[in-house]
């Protein structure tokens, strides 16, 4: 059975509604961040990166959000979580995910993380000043001009909602006014009534 | 015909030595980056995240380096630039080129563009200067960790090497000592070998 290493309130919750969404079993276990145990020997051996998250299947470890979204989806096909069929619109599911990977969660990551690009404290809180204005414009971008509606890609729900999803549920902590972007508001309000993000929530919280 | 809009010595490289691979019909579009022509009205109409490459095909635009390399993998599927038969293995390179996006380039961008994360001169360069040595360890976890060899996934040369390839162009700039990566060193002067890179490198000089 595939395991997925999480740490609640972190990307690793896109995988976690994948995974309820696409009928697999899996398991869950839980990194403590704050214990840093994402820094321990023994995380490290499963992934050398020392983040969230990282699945474990039957091949070996699997980690990086979208290349696990995607992986789910073209394991479980019969979930219909991507556009499988066709090159061009999953190209656009993925450089969706690739958006919200390398640059939304980044941007977000300099208010938290920003001792991985400056050693000086008044540089990381220069960082922590600007990140607000950067998820912001992040948001605003995706709202303006990727967003199709009513889901991430059109007419149907995939991995990207649940990674669009993931990523919005920093919008307080990032001080994102949801008025400012009213259309990935009504879709965060949707996300969150599945069942399968609910079950997924529940388990993080619980 | 797909119009590949290209800056010099960035990441658009990847997805044009993968078209090159491909043996897809494509043209070349060079965006002006010393007249700042990828903030002009004109180019954000096609690219609205101002940034290279786009890719233009008789479907619309794609963007995202990650998303553009499966989808030329995925359309051209007699090139073989990925495992495209095995979604594990299809996984293990999209895990990687998601660490190239999202980690190794961010890295890098911290060195030439870090007025994205921070508005004080004074931590733009604190960025500067903690860039070589978060550069050098991503490519020290990758040397370590995640190159199979000869290639990257392993036997087959894929899309994920190009994309390897085009990052470690800007080893120089970056102060990454190529003794300190053996193998990738290797690999770099290898994939230079290959008739495809030659064509694109010579067409980007051009």
């Amino acid at each position: 059975m595939m395991k997925l290493h999480y740490a609640p309130r972190t990307c690793a919750l896109a995988v976690h509604i994948a995974l309820e969404e696409s009928g697999a079993p899996y398991e869950l276990r839980k990194v403590d961040f704050s214990q840093r145990e994402q820094t321990s020997a023994a995380y490290l051996a499963i992934n050398p990166k020392g983040r969230v998250p990282a699945l474990v299947t039957d091949r070996g470890v699997l980690t990086e959000t979208p290349a696990m979204l995607a992986f789910i989806a073209q394991s479980y096909p019969d979930a219909r979580l991507a556009p499988l069929d066709d090159p061009w619109q999953f190209a656009q599911l993925q450089a969706f995910n690739a958006y919200l990977c390398a640059t939304v969660h980044v941007a977000h990551a300099h208010r938290v993380r920003g001792y991985r690009w400056a050693d000086e404290p008044s540089a990381i809180e220069a960082m922590v000043r600007k990140a607000p204005e950067v998820v912001l414009a992040c948001f605003e971008l995706i709202e303006r001009t990727m967003f199709k509606g009513p889901w991430v890609i059109g007419d149907e729900y995939t991995v990207a909602d649940a990674y669009l999803f993931t990523l919005a549920q920093w919008w307080e902590v990032d001080q994102v006014d949801p008025r400012r972007v009213p259309k990935l508001a009504d879709h965060r309000l949707r996300v969150n009534e599945r069942p399968a993000v609910q079950r997924a929530l529940s388990a993080e919280r619980g």
